[in-house]
Parts: structure tokens; C-alpha cells; sequence
């Protein structure tokens, strides 16, 4: 490391990218949003990448710092051995070889990652999971999806795709999910899970109890009652001030929550588990039940430390910083 | 490696120990077997397995081989780093510090590994496995364990805990486990639930289908008939001909091994998954329609190959040797 250099980082999501110039030591000394813009098509959303990424190196440069690598993440399915975005929903690549037109572009030694997995590197080597080996970072938002970090360096399985922790089955008479199956975690302990049955509730309370749901037991289409749906940030206040159909909404996505991680624990043995992501800063009224719910549920594990992220939502940022140092690290 | 070098393994169960003086290129060159005799307390059998690994030794020696390093697996809780036993129940082992007992007793470099990590080791790097980086072994027997294995190294988890798929939840409204928890993977997919399962169906056809079971459905106590049970290759053998009872027995146990592998696979995207233990022995019967059962549950996921052990019940003491050469490579 030598005194003024730094590294670009791109945390490129479905809405916007988040982008900084970051110090070896972890320092951020600039960051910028930018929109993604994803309804312009991948082209495009890659054309504005490259831009912000060479804009960030002209910007260190004009500073007079020394940008020395670049470290790009995006969601979806990431191959980050060939460096390609191999497919993502809500970005709309399709096997985009973007850390060759990166490195091409700018120059710079660089990595490709997957956001998720980099944001559970950052946690698990600067943040919250920072005094453990073994860490499982999960990301509780639309979706969920987790990251298995050992030793500082998170899994990525055969085809950039392992970590899919909403997708595991917890409820077998359950909601379909957006994949096709019934009963993945996500349908039910996701923010967008959690506020979509509430508003279930909410129009009609009298509707099935999904731990009881029948196989065919989809989730009814909501009535058009014009209202505005409630979060689940909301469901969870309103849980924890009594309110009944909150607390029962509330008490389903704990009670799968802890399923999915001690089907977790059981698989990865970790020692920190950390939740991230906006469902995890109910704070104290997801974490303690949670906490009580999974230790209901591990009889012969080891019961893992259950705590918060630390690093918020600049995260995916500074794994993609951490990616691009690895990659110097490497040369 | 010299030319009459040899490592000696020991793979010791709660029945019997398979023990091995073996080749670095993986040839066995002496193979022996001994009761574990569990019944005499953890005590007499780490004494036994200390005579054992001493008598093989001096074995080799006398037939003019030179004995380079020892391995030994063993089953429950291991933990590799620190070389301890740390809980058995089918052995009686707790917090046995038996890498330092044997390598105190037999002057040797010695690696103490988990059996089924061990035998996912050797399937992953020698057997069945051995064209893929990202490969999950699965073993099924009286219970079902897992090992992750990725560029020839098994996941061992924090505390030696990892890989223990026959306890992640499958059937919410299942059977109450061993382990105490309901609706764990091996209490619907072992070869034993199986065996158990056909035996209460035949005793009573009525009984419940497990798959709509209510919450506290627990297995019934088996009506005291006299029988023999119908063993889990029988109950394949009798669906394949077609018998009813034994069609949905296997229907269930396929299904929901099916629901298990796909929350593998979500988690760590692997290659290959290759199965192991008494049920993989089942052939066809077992794996076509498990491959169409596991294709039905993998929608965004990546379709691992699925094919059967290769190394036999040889697989756990090949593993042995293969932790005791890794033990001199890092030397």
C-alpha cells in the first residue's frame, strides 16, 4: 500500500449504484449515487458502469490519488471466477462479460462480485461478524439471500449462485414464491412478505393461517381497496404495541426466519450469524424473538450469535472495494 | 513420496472399525477389520484404536513398508483443528483428544476427521466425485449426514458441526426427530424411517399420511406383531413391483430427499451430488425418481448431476488416508 492509493467500487442494484473511492485501510475518501435506470436495458445500464467507474478514476486521479483497482457487484446470478453477470431479474443482464469491459475500459485490475456475497465479505471481515471465522450474512429485504464466509472469503458455489437462502423450503403448504415453488422462506419472512400479509389480514382476517395452508394455498390477490400497504417496518411496531393481526403476521415470519436459520446452522456451523438488510433494523423486536425461536430449534448445534449488520447499506460498497484489493492481493 | 511409504487410516463406527495401510496414489495395500465394541465405554475403545493404529504400523514395518502418518475418522461432532472427538453417541466419545493420544503413542503426524466429511473427502477427490470442484456427498443410512466439499476440501464448520442435512426441516407437520425437533429430513428419508414407516403402514393402513400430518403427529409406537421389519431396500424392491404401500413409503422418503437436496443446492450450488450409505443402493428405483423429483424443485438453480458412491463403505477409510497425507503435506 502506498500513500494515496485507492480503489474504485460500484454496489450496482436494481434502483441505484453506489459508488466510492475507498483506502486500502477501509477509508471511504469519496462516494456518489447514481440511478441505475434498469428500464433503459443491460446496454445501457453497462454504458453508465463503465462511465461512473471512469469517472471515479478521473476523479482520484484529478485528486491526486492512485486509483489502483476496480471492484464491480451486481445481484443476480454472478460468475465471479469468468467474471461475468450471468443473469439478474432486476438489472437485466444476461451473461454480461463486465469484468473484462471494465478492465478493458479503465485500465485497472479488476472483479467482478456478487452483491450480496460481497456485502456479507464486508460484514464478516469489517463489520459486524468481524471477531468470527465462520459467519453467515443474510440480507432480509424483497427477498433474502445470505452469504457463507469463511476464513474472509465467501462461497460462491459452482455457478456464482450459492447462498440462495430465500429459496430453501420451510413451509411446504405454503405461498407459492416468485421461482414457482411453494413454501420458500422468502414468501414468508421477507419485508415484502411480511407487509403483503398484512394487508392479506387486513381485508380479511379471517384468512387461512399459513402455517396450516393447504398445497394449493396461494396467496389471494389483494383487493383493490385503494389503501396503501403497510410496511413491514410498520407491522412490526404495530406487533410490538399489541395490535393482533400485526402480531400474528409478525410471529409467522419470525417463526420461519428461525426455520430457515437452523437449516442453515445445521448445514454451514457457523459461530455469527448476521442479519442485514431493512427487515433487520426492527431491531429488538425481531431480534428477540428470533433469537428465542432459533434456539427452540437447535437441540444438538451450537447456537450461533445472532446480531445486527453493522455497515448498513454501504456493505455491498465496500465488498466490492474488499474484491478489488483481493485482486491486487492476487497479482 | 518413497517408494514404501504408507499412511495408516482407521475408520471407526459405532459397530466395527475399517482400518487400512494405504499408498499415497490411494492403493490399499492391507486392509483389516475389528469390532468397535461400543458397549465397553469410550475409554476401551480409544484404547482399542490406539492398539489398532500401533499394530498396523508395526505391521507395515515388518512387511519392509515405513508407516509416514496416521488417520483417523470418527463419528458426531469433530473437531479437526483442535483434534478432538467432542460428542459421539454411538461411540460414547466426549471431548476425547485422540489426534494427541495417537500421535503421542505412534510417534507419527496424525489427522483426526469426521466420517462422513471424510468419506465425502474421498468420494469428492477419488470416487464418484472426482470431475467436479463444488461437490456435496450424502449419506444415507440410519440417519443422513452431508459433507461439503470444494477443491478437495471438506466444510467442517465452526465447532465440526457441519454438513448435518438429515437434520434440516422438511415436513413442519412430520414426525418428531431424535434430535427432538419435528419434521427433520432423516426421519422421512433414512433407510431406518423408511423400514419404520412401511412397518406402521402395514400394521395400520389407515394411518395418517405424513405429508398432511397434524403438528403433533408423532411417529405411533409400533404394535408388538412379532415381525421382522421389512428393511428400506425391501420396501424399494416391493414399490418397484408395484405394491401400494411401499409405493407411498418410498413416494414420501423420495420426496421429501428431494425437498433436502434442493435446499442443498440452493445453498451451495454444487456440481455434483453423490450419494452414499445402505438407501443409494436402491440404484434406479432411488435416483430416476429422485432426478425428476429434484428437477420439479429447481426453478433459477443450476441442475447438479446426481450419481452414486463410488468408494463403498471403503470411502470413510480412504478419507483417513487422505487426512493423513494432507497432515504431511502441511508439514
Amino acid at each position: 500500500m502506498i500513500d494515496g492509493d485507492v480503489v474504485v467500487a460500484l454496489d450496482v442494484g436494481g434502483t441505484g449504484m453506489k459508488c466510492a473511492l475507498i483506502r486500502p485501510d477501509g477509508v471511504v475518501v469519496h462516494a456518489e449515487r447514481h440511478p441505475t435506470d434498469a428500464g433503459r436495458g443491460a446496454d445501457a445500464v453497462v454504458g453508465t458502469i463503465l462511465a461512473v467507474a471512469d469517472g471515479l478514476a478521473g476523479k482520484a486521479r484529478a485528486d491526486g490519488l492512485t486509483p489502483t483497482a476496480l471492484g464491480i457487484v451486481v445481484p443476480g446470478v454472478v460468475d465471479e471466477a469468468r467474471g461475468v453477470a450471468v443473469w439478474s431479474a432486476n438489472v437485466g443482464f444476461r451473461d454480461v462479460p463486465l469484468r473484462d469491459l471494465a478492465s478493458a475500459r479503465l485500465g485497472l485490475p479488476t472483479a467482478l462480485g456478487h452483491d450480496v456475497r460481497a456485502g456479507g465479505l464486508a460484514e464478516a471481515r469489517i463489520g459486524a461478524g468481524r471477531d468470527a471465522e465462520h459467519v453467515l450474512f443474510v440480507a432480509i429485504g424483497t427477498g433474502i439471500a445470505a452469504a457463507h464466509v469463511v476464513a474472509g472469503s465467501a462461497a460462491t458455489g459452482a455457478h456464482g449462485a450459492a447462498g440462495e437462502l430465500g429459496h430453501i423450503l420451510v413451509r411446504p403448504a405454503g405461498p407459492i414464491c416468485g421461482c414457482g415453488r411453494p413454501g420458500c422462506l422468502e414468501t414468508i419472512a421477507s419485508a415484502s412478505a411480511v407487509a403483503r400479509r398484512y394487508a392479506e389480514l387486513t381485508a380479511d382476517p379471517e384468512s387461512t393461517d399459513r402455517s396450516d395452508a393447504t398445497p394449493d394455498g396461494r396467496s389471494a390477490d389483494l383487493p383493490d381497496t385503494g389503501r396503501t400497504m403497510v410496511t413491514a417496518a410498520e407491522v412490526a411496531a404495530r406487533a410490538a404495541a399489541g395490535e393482533e393481526l400485526a402480531t400474528r403476521v409478525w410471529r409467522e415470519a419470525v417463526e420461519a426466519l428461525a426455520d430457515g436459520l437452523a437449516t442453515g446452522q445445521a448445514l454451514f456451523d457457523v459461530e455469527t450469524i448476521v442479519l442485514g438488510g431493512g427487515l433487520a433494523q426492527a431491531g429488538a423486536g425481531l431480534f428477540d424473538p428470533l433469537r428465542a425461536a432459533l434456539r427452540d430449534r437447535l437441540t444438538f448445534h451450537r447456537e450461533p450469535r445472532l446480531v445486527a449488520a453493522a455497515l448498513g447499506d454501504e456493505a455491498g460498497c465496500l465488498g466490492a472495494a474488499l474484491l478489488a484489493l483481493d485482486q491486487l492481493e492476487k497479482r
